[in-house]
C-alpha cells in the first residue's frame, strides 16, 4: 500500500520524531556558571530542603514519561520494546502538539510485573505523571495498582482509561439523542482485555446497573473458567442476574453495545435482539466490529469506531492530552476516578444539545476546545477531591 | 552572593531548563495518520524485523541519558535524586549546546548496585549512549562495568573519564613544554575516588610507569588497609617499587601531581621537593590544592586547575560532547580505551607546538574546535577498534 510506504518513508527521513532542546543560553561563561556549575549548586539545595521546588526549579512541572514494554502495541500485538519505540515517540509528539507536554518515551525490556513495577519507581521521581502504554493485560492492572500506591505522581494507563473516558463521552450524548439514562440501560462490552475492563468500570461510575461483560469465551460470570484477578473481580461488580452464554445471548434487550475486540464480530440478528434505538462503538482496529453502514442499516441508531473515516472516532486522543495538562497544572499526585469522570462531561458537553446528531456524538480528534476543556475539568475535580499540591 | 541569587532567579525562571519537541508535523489528520496510527506500524515491523533499524527510524542515533543517583553531585556531595535535577538538567543542555546531541536526564532513587544496574538495563536499551553521572564511589566501578558488560551501547561514567581524558590531554602538551616523556616521569595523583583512579588508569594507556596515588591516608599500596576493589587492584598497577608513607613522601621527586582531592592540600615544601619543572592539575573544586600564583611563585612549570576564572581549565566540556558525537556517528557498541586516548590527542592537538605556552596546554571550554576535533578521533578510533556498527 502507498500509506504505509508513504509512512515508513517518513520515518527514515526524519530519523526520530523528537528532540531535546535546551530552554536557556548557553554561549558565554557567564551562561554556564548559571546553568551549570557554579549556578546550579543553589537550586540544588533548594530542592534538597523542599522536595516540592523540584516542580519549580526543574521540568517536573510539564514532563510525562511515555512507559511501555511492547507487549500490547496498538494492532500488532507483544512486537517487544524495541519495535515499539516509533508508537511511543508518536504519543509523545501527540503529548507536546495537543497539550505543549513535555513527554519522553521509555522502554523496559521485561514482562515481569515486579521488573517492571521496580524500574519504574526508580526513574519515576523525576517526572510529573507517567503515561503506562501498551503494557498487556492482565499484568497492566497489577503494574497500574502497585506504582499508584508507591508513587506520589499521577499513573494512567492510557489504553484502559483514556479509551473508558472517550467512550463514555460518547454515551453520554448518544444516550441523550436516544433519550436514555445510564441508570436504566443495558450495556454489553465485548473484550475483557485492559481497555473493556476499564470501559466497564468506568461505565459503572456513571451509574450503569446493568453491565454484562463478555470476551471470546462468552459471558463473564462469577464461575466462568480460567479469568485473571481482575475479570474475576469484574464479575463481581458485573453481570448482576449472573447470566451465561455467548455474545448473543449476552446482548438479548442490550441498548448498548461497546466492543473493543475483533473484526465483523457483531451480526445482523444480534442487533435485531437488542432494545430499539441500540447504540454501538465498534472500536476494532482497522475493521470494526461491525461496519458503520451495516450497523445503520441494522437500525442502530447511534455508531461509532475508532476509525477517523469514519462518524463518531473514539479516539484517545481526546483525553490523554487535556488529563495530564489539567494533572500536571495542580501538581496532582494522583489521576482518580472524580478526574476521569469529570473528563468524559468535558469531552461531551463540548457539543450542545442543539448540535447533537446520531453522526456527531463525539467531537472530532482535532477538536482544538477539547484539551482546554479537558484541562479544566480535570484541574478543578483534582483540587474538589484533593489531590493537588497547588 | 549575588552571582548565587541570579542563578537561582534563573532557574526559577525557567521552569527546567529542557524541552521536548516534535520533529514532526502534526496539524492534519494526514499528518496523525503517518506519525502515529495507522502509519507508524510499518516502522514497528521493519525494527521487529531488525533491530538495528532502531538507529534509523526512532531517536536512538542522537539520544543519551543522562542518569545519576544523586550520591555525589558536585561538591555538594550526596543529596539524593531529586535534589541532584538541575544538574543533570545542565548537563543535557550542555551536550545539545556543544555537540546536538539530545540527552534526557534521569534519576535513579537507590544506591544499591544491584537495583542501579537492573534498573539502567531494563531503560538502556532505547538510548544510543549511556552518561553516568554523579554516581558516587566505589559503587560508580562496578555500575559502570556490568553495564558496559550486559548493554550494547556505549556506557561512560564522565565523572571518572571525561576528567581523566582531559587531564591526559593536558598533560600531553604540559610534557612537550617541560620536555619531559609520560614514560620517564613520576606522577601523583592524589584523591583514591572515582576521578583520581579513573586519571591513574589513563595515565597507565599513556606509557606511565611511575605512577603513585594518594589519599587521606597517604599512599596506596599493597598492604594499604581499608581498600576498596577497585582501589585494590590499582595498588597492582600503581606504586610498583611498593613505597608507603604521606602525600609529601610521595612527591618526592615526583614530576607531576594531579589534585582531585581537597582545598589547599599542597604546599611550597612539597613542590620544592619536586623534581624541576614540576606540572601541576590541581583541580579541587572551588578552591585548588593550590592556587596558581602560589604555585607559580613555588616554581610550578605549568599549572591547571578546575576553574574557568585561572588559565588551563581542566573541564569535562571538552570531552563528553565529541566523545559521544563521534561513538553516536557510528553506532558504536562502547567507549573503549582507543577511544578515550584518542580523545586525549585530539584535544592536545588543537594546540599547535608554538602556540603552546605555560598558561595554555588545554584549549578553552568554549573553543569550538574541539567537539568536532574530538568526534573525528573517536570516530576513528572506534572504527579502527571495530566497535562500529556502521
Amino acid at each position: 500500500m502507498d500509506n504505509k510506504k508513504e509512512a515508513l518513508a517518513k520515518h527514515y527521513e526524519w530519523n526520530g520524531k523528537f528532540e531535546i532542546n535546551s530552554r536557556v543560553p548557553l554561549i558565554t561563561r557567564e551562561d554556564l556558571a548559571l546553568a551549570y556549575t557554579p549556578g546550579v549548586a543553589e537550586a540544588c539545595l533548594t530542592i534538597e530542603e523542599n522536595p516540592d521546588k523540584a516542580y519549580e526549579l526543574t521540568r517536573k512541572n510539564n514532563l510525562v514519561a511515555v512507559i511501555t514494554n511492547g507487549t500490547a502495541v496498538l494492532g500488532l500485538g507483544s512486537i517487544g520494546p524495541t519495535a515499539s519505540m516509533p508508537v511511543m515517540e508518536g504519543k509523545c509528539v501527540l503529548f507536546k502538539a495537543f497539550a505543549d507536554i513535555d513527554a519522553f518515551p521509555i522502554t523496559i525490556q521485561s514482562k515481569e510485573v515486579d521488573i517492571i513495577v521496580q524500574t519504574i519507581e526508580q526513574i519515576g521521581n523525576s517526572f510529573g505523571g507517567i503515561n503506562l502504554e501498551d503494557i498487556a493485560a492482565p499484568e497492566c492492572f497489577e503494574v497500574e495498582r502497585r506504582l499508584k500506591a508507591s508513587l506520589d505522581i499521577p499513573v494512567f494507563h492510557d489504553d484502559q482509561h483514556g479509551t473508558a473516558i472517550v467512550v463514555a463521552a460518547g454515551l453520554i450524548n448518544a444516550l441523550k439523542l436516544v433519550h436514555k439514562s445510564f441508570e436504566t440501560i443495558k450495556v454489553v462490552v465485548n473484550g475483557a482485555g485492559s481497555a473493556g475492563i476499564a470501559v466497564a468500570k468506568h461505565l459503572l461510575n456513571f451509574g450503569v446497573r446493568n453491565l454484562i461483560l463478555t470476551d471470546k469465551a462468552g459471558i463473564l460470570a462469577n464461575d466462568t473458567p480460567n479469568l485473571n484477578n481482575e475479570q474475576q473481580h469484574m464479575t463481581t461488580v458485573t453481570n448482576l442476574t449472573n447470566q451465561h452464554g455467548n455474545l448473543s445471548h449476552a446482548l438479548q434487550d442490550a441498548d448498548v453495545f461497546i466492543g473493543v475486540s475483533v473484526a465483523n464480530i457483531l451480526t445482523l440478528e444480534m442487533i435485531q435482539n437488542m432494545k430499539p434505538d441500540p447504540i454501538v462503538f465498534a472500536m476494532a482496529n482497522p475493521v470494526p466490529e461491525i461496519m458503520p453502514d451495516l450497523a445503520t442499516e441494522s437500525g442502530v441508531a447511534v455508531i461509532g469506531t475508532g476509525r477517523s473515516d469514519f462518524p463518531n472516532q473514539i479516539n484517545n486522543v481526546l483525553a490523554f492530552p487535556g488529563i495530564f495538562k489539567g494533572a500536571l497544572s495542580v501538581r496532582a499526585s494522583d489521576i482518580n476516578e472524580a478526574m476521569k469522570v469529570a473528563a468524559s462531561h468535558a469531552i461531551a458537553s463540548l457539543i450542545a444539545t442543539d448540535e447533537l446528531r446520531a453522526d456527531y456524538v463525539i467531537p472530532g480528534a482535532l477538536d482544538p476546545r477539547v484539551c482546554p476543556a479537558v484541562t479544566k475539568a480535570v484541574k478543578e475535580a483534582a483540587i474538589k477531591t484533593r489531590v493537588n499540591r497547588i
